[in-house]
């Protein structure tokens, strides 16, 4: 069993994308530097979808040459289609995402295809990518329960990730897109998955909407699981939505896994710095639950 | 394994004794009336410490006979010493807590003795007890880590618990008084004594001030306890030291409890009012972490 947890801070990109105050390119590099001077290497920078549709996410290809000085960062741009892909791949995207669906409901209100259609065409962004040496994430939205269906069948997940992983995805990404998992539901599913796949090219990504996004990481880490995804500052959700809250903080896991004895590689003053600076840009981020506690700890250990 | 798990509301003490405002006996009493309106069957309704050190905790022989007219309640009292123990027997008290201690430091710092000194008094107070049909409660405070003395050592909780056990305590309460403990020490704790002990005697208490108090409720069921103390509202802690958060909010581990398939008996609309007027009595109980999907939740499931 690893020792060493990877995160991948989503902040830049789920984090943003529904912000009230839209961040420009410019500010969401100022927010990837202090991430990568904390020692965060995996970084979701942006996506390529439409600026009508996302503003937030306009100018992701400044975003990604930004980053072309960065030798050590990983960098991943979400695409929703194969045009989305040739827009990555000419901004000098090395590592893309592609999201599918647990659930008919979601694939037809997120992207307005079918869950199949979207599997079609990751299908096809895969065959492409390989050929062009670009990684690919197949994340699994609404991987334990849909707003629109309900309850998300694991065998359906399994289906899905047990499919694009033999068709080449480099990672599946199992998420809990509105923060609705329980911790026995996770160990459940990641139990299974990890047992068929092993736990290499599997991650978990979660909400904390129902305040159990740490048990669920808690409980993936029991499967197996050792990449997660978290946004820094707690960003993400909906703002205009009553207590939507957002993806798990960095700041919070990356706590709980130091002091579990996890290895991140991330520095936490550091990290504390950046989600301040996340919530002085966006003026909405709520920072991880723990930083009234972690602030003060960080203070006496200095000292 | 069972399915079913008991919540021990601490609010009425736990999270009563360092709040700004000081409730009457009648507003405890109004507090408590309201758990039990939500089926909460055990509850920690008062302490028999010095009014002059604990002023919050004053008329507690009111609280108590206040309650005589409730014959499905689990109430329990806690007491300091002998005379605590006498003080609650005369109220009427049938069920009390008694505190031992993992660190030398916070024996000293709580409650003026050394730990062994409390390990006497409360053998003493067990003999008594048992003659005089009292049930009691061992809680091993500062489980995990003490505030003076750093981390305690699994195997000093494991020789307290395995020597009142064996002086016919009735339960042993371990707690994480200062909400340090991360699930992983959790999890390897509550194994080894649920391992030598069974999990029939044994129950968890935990605070949420790094966030990782429904991490370590759900690792403490893993190891199979089920039975957890928690405070409705979120009520504990300091509200005047900067970032000290009280403990895990009732309403937080039932929602997490219900989701997960568990039954505790308490209907958690209910609960959420008894936790708002927690609120409004103290005007300080920061609600669940849940909370703001807790609501709109009970709403959507009520229309």
């Amino acid at each position: 069993m690893t020792n060493t947890v990877t995160i991948n801070d989503v902040g830049p990109r789920d984090g943003l994308q529904n912000q009230p105050k839209i961040l420009s390119p410019e500010e969401r590099l100022q927010m990837i530097r202090a991430l990568l001077a904390a020692g965060v290497t995996h970084i979701e920078v942006g996506s390529f979808v439409s600026p009508k549709a996302v503003p937030a996410m306009a100018g992701a290809d400044r975003v990604v040459s930004g980053l072309s000085d960065q030798p050590s960062g990983y960098f991943t741009v979400l695409i929703p289609n194969l045009k989305g892909y040739e827009l990555a791949r000419e901004a000098g995207a090395k590592s893309v995402a592609m999201v599918l669906y647990g659930s008919e409901g979601m694939a037809q209100k997120n992207v307005n295809m079918g869950k199949h259609r979207a599997e079609e065409v990751t299908a096809a962004i895969l065959e492409q990518a390989s050929g062009d040496g670009i990684r690919v994430t197949a994340t699994i939205a609404v991987a334990y329960e849909c707003p629109f269906d309900g309850p998300t069948e694991p065998a359906e997940v399994q289906r899905i990730a047990a499919h694009f992983l033999d068709l080449g995805a480099d990672e599946i990404a199992i998420a809990d897109t509105i923060g609705a998992a329980n911790p026995c539901q996770v160990r459940q599913l990641m139990d299974r998955l990890v047992e068929r796949h092993g736990a290499e090219q599997l991650s978990c990504h979660f909400h904390d909407t129902r305040a159990m996004g740490l048990a669920n990481v808690f409980a993936a880490l029991e499967s197996g699981i050792h990449k997660f995804d978290a946004s820094i500052g707690g960003l993400g959700g909906c703002p205009f939505a009553p207590g939507a809250t957002g993806n798990v903080a960095t700041e919070d896991v990356v706590m709980m896994l130091h002091q579990m004895g996890y290895q991140t590689g991330i520095d936490l003053p550091a990290l504390v710095r950046a989600a301040e600076l996340a919530k002085s840009l966006t003026g909405t981020a709520p920072l991880g639950r723990s930083t009234p506690w972690l602030k003060r700890y960080l203070e006496r250990t200095a000292a």
